[in-house]
C-alpha cells in the first residue's frame, strides 16, 4: 500500500467533514485550497510533537492524535480564531494498522470536538514525530496579539493550571494515584480541550490574549515584553488543578501552575468594564492580577508584596554551541 | 537561549520580507495572519523531509535549507499558486550555530528566488527532519487540479528530467564525475528550482498539472486517475538530462527520467490551441504526448506501439502491518 492510500484510508474520516465553509479543496492534489470572506484574515500556527520530548513513548497512538491537534488548535484559541481546518505531517518508524486506527480515531475526536477539518498533509518513514499547522478565520484586524496590553487592564487565565505538569509526575516517575485525580491528570495532559469559544468571545474585548505553553509566568513574560507593560499576578488568586494539589500538594501544585507548561489555558488581559459579563459567560475564568507600568512580571503575596519567582516555564535548546 | 530568541537571530533574514502583501503578522505571536484579496483562495502543501530518507546526512546545512523550501514551494507551481509565505517545523538533534547559520542562508536563498516569507514555525530537539508547509494565493477557481485532462489534450512537461535520480548515485553510491557534470546533477537535487511561472502561466490554460515528485509515470497517472483518461507518453519524447545521460549513458537515464522522482518539473496537459505561444515563452518545455480515452500510462515506442513500464516512482511504506 502506497502512502498515498496510506492517507486516505485511515484519515478518511477527519478529512470528512471538509464540506466547511471555507475549504475548497482537501486532501488529494498539490495543494489544498482555502476560501475566506471578504474581511476576514486566515491565522495559521505550526506545532511539532517529538516522541521522547513532548510525549513519553511508548504511549496510546488514539492520545497521541488526541494531543497533537489540541496542542495546535490552542494557538488558534489564543488568537481568538474560529477554526477551520489542519494539515498533519506525519513521521513514522513503520506502518502499523492498529496503530495509525488508534492515531486515527483521537485525531478525528479532537477535530470534531474543535470543529477542525483535515485538508491536507504528509506522510514519511522515520523517527516518529508529528507536525500539525492549524487554520483558523478572523474578522480582519480582531486578531488577539501579545501586544496591547494597557496599564490598568486586569490579567485572566481560563482555568485551572498545573494538572499537566502534576501529569508528568505519573507519566515520567511512575508515581502513583488514585484513579479519579489519575484520570483527571491525565486527560489534561493528553486531551487538553483548547478554549476555542473563549478566544472568539475576547474578540474586542481582550486588550491582549495567549494561550499558556510555555508555563504561566514565561507566557505572561511575553505579553509583558510585546506590550511593554508589567504584569502583576497575585500568587493565592492562580486558579490550581485540584487533582494536582492532592496529588503533590499546595506548594508543588502551585509551582506547576506558575512553571509548568502544556496546560493550554488562555491568559489574557482585559479592561475591567467587560469583566462582569464575561465572569459570568466563562465561568472557569479567574481574575489573577493586572496590568501595571514598568518591565516583566512580578509575583506578589497576599500583601501585595513581591515574591522571588520561581524557575521559567521549559524551553528547548538551553545553549547555542559553536 | 530559548528557542525564541534562536528562531529569530537565525530566521529573520527570511522573515524579513514580510512586508510582503497578503502578510498581515509573521513570526512572533500564537498565529501568523494571513489576508487575500476578494475572490482569491489559498493554496496550501505541506512536506516533509527526514534525515537518511529524503536526503543523505551529514549533508551541507545550506543546501538542505534550499531543498526543504524548493521541495515545499513545488506543490504551489503545480497548482498554479502564486507565492506567498511558508512556516517551518525544524527538528534538530542540537543547536549548533554554523549550522543554523548555513541552514538559515540556504532557506533565505530559495525564499527569495521563489517570492516567498518565513510567516512562522516551531523549533525542537530530536533526531533532524523539517516540515515545510507553504502558502500561496489563486483567483478563485483557476486552481490547476488533476481532475480536469480532457481527451485531446497534449501531454507536456516543464523541461528535463532524470538528473535528480542521477544524482542519487554520486550521493548514495560514491560514483565519481567530471565535476561540469556533478555540479549539474548535484544541484538539480538540492537547489530544484521550483516552475512558479509556469504554473501561473498554466492558469485558465491547462486543463490538470502537478509537480513530478514521485516520478513522471507514477504522477502522470495521477493525472489519469483523477481525471478519469489515459496518459500516453512517446518515450522518445521525454527531454533528458544531458549530465543524467553523460554519468549513466542513454538507457539508464531514460529510466531515471521516467521513474525516478525528486525533478519537480511541472506536468501538465493542455488544449492544442495553447501550445505555440507556451513554446515561445517557456522554451525549455516539451511534448511528450497526449491524453485519450481509456485509464493509466501508456508508454509508446516510435512506432506508436506499447513498451512495458519500467518500476514506478518511489513511496514511502511499501506494506501495512498487522
Amino acid at each position: 500500500m502506497g502512502e498515498f492510500e496510506l492517507i486516505r484510508r485511515y484519515f478518511a474520516s477527519a478529512a470528512c467533514a471538509a464540506g466547511q465553509p471555507g475549504v475548497v479543496l482537501g486532501i488529494g492534489d498539490d495543494c489544498a485550497l482555502l476560501q475566506l470572506a471578504a474581511d476576514e484574515q486566515l491565522a495559521i500556527s505550526t506545532d511539532t510533537l517529538v516522541a521522547g520530548v513532548h510525549f513519553p513513548q511508548p504511549c496510546s497512538a488514539e492520545l497521541l492524535g488526541q494531543r497533537a491537534l489540541a496542542v495546535a488548535a490552542s494557538d488558534l484559541a489564543g488568537m481568538g480564531a474560529s477554526p477551520l481546518g489542519f494539515t498533519l505531517a506525519l513521521t513514522l518508524p513503520q506502518a502499523d494498522a492498529p496503530w495509525l486506527q488508534g492515531f486515527a480515531d483521537g485525531l478525528q475526536q479532537m477535530a470534531a470536538a474543535c470543529g477542525l477539518s483535515l485538508i491536507g498533509g504528509d506522510t514519511t518513514r522515520g523517527p516518529l514525530s508529528l507536525t500539525v499547522t492549524v487554520f483558523g478565520r478572523l474578522p480582519a484586524g480582531q486578531a488577539l496579539t501579545r501586544g496591547a496590553a494597557q496599564e490598568g487592564d486586569l490579567l485572566c487565565v481560563g482555568g485551572e493550571l498545573g494538572a499537566a505538569c502534576a501529569a508528568l509526575e505519573l507519566l515520567l516517575h511512575g508515581r502513583e494515584a488514585p484513579a479519579a485525580q489519575r484520570d483527571a491528570l491525565l486527560q489534561a495532559f493528553w486531551s487538553p480541550m483548547p478554549q476555542l469559544s473563549l478566544g472568539e468571545y475576547l474578540r474586542g474585548r481582550a486588550s491582549a490574549a495567549l494561550d499558556i505553553s510555555d508555563g504561566l509566568l514565561a507566557d505572561c513574560g511575553h505579553i509583558a515584553q510585546a506590550s511593554g507593560v508589567a504584569l502583576q499576578i497575585e500568587q493565592a488568586a492562580v486558579p490550581l488543578s485540584a487533582a494536582a494539589e492532592a496529588l503533590l500538594g499546595h506548594t508543588a501544585a502551585q509551582l506547576c501552575a506558575l512553571s509548568g507548561g502544556d496546560d493550554y489555558r488562555l491568559a489574557f488581559t482585559l479592561p475591567a468594564e467587560h469583566w462582569p459579563a464575561l465572569s459570568v459567560a466563562f465561568p472557569t475564568v479567574r481574575r489573577i492580577g493586572r496590568v501595571v507600568a514598568g518591565t516583566g512580571v512580578q509575583l506578589l503575596d497576599e500583601q501585595g508584596c513581591p515574591l522571588p519567582l520561581p524557575v521559567s516555564g521549559y524551553q528547548h535548546f538551553g545553549a547555542v554551541h559553536g
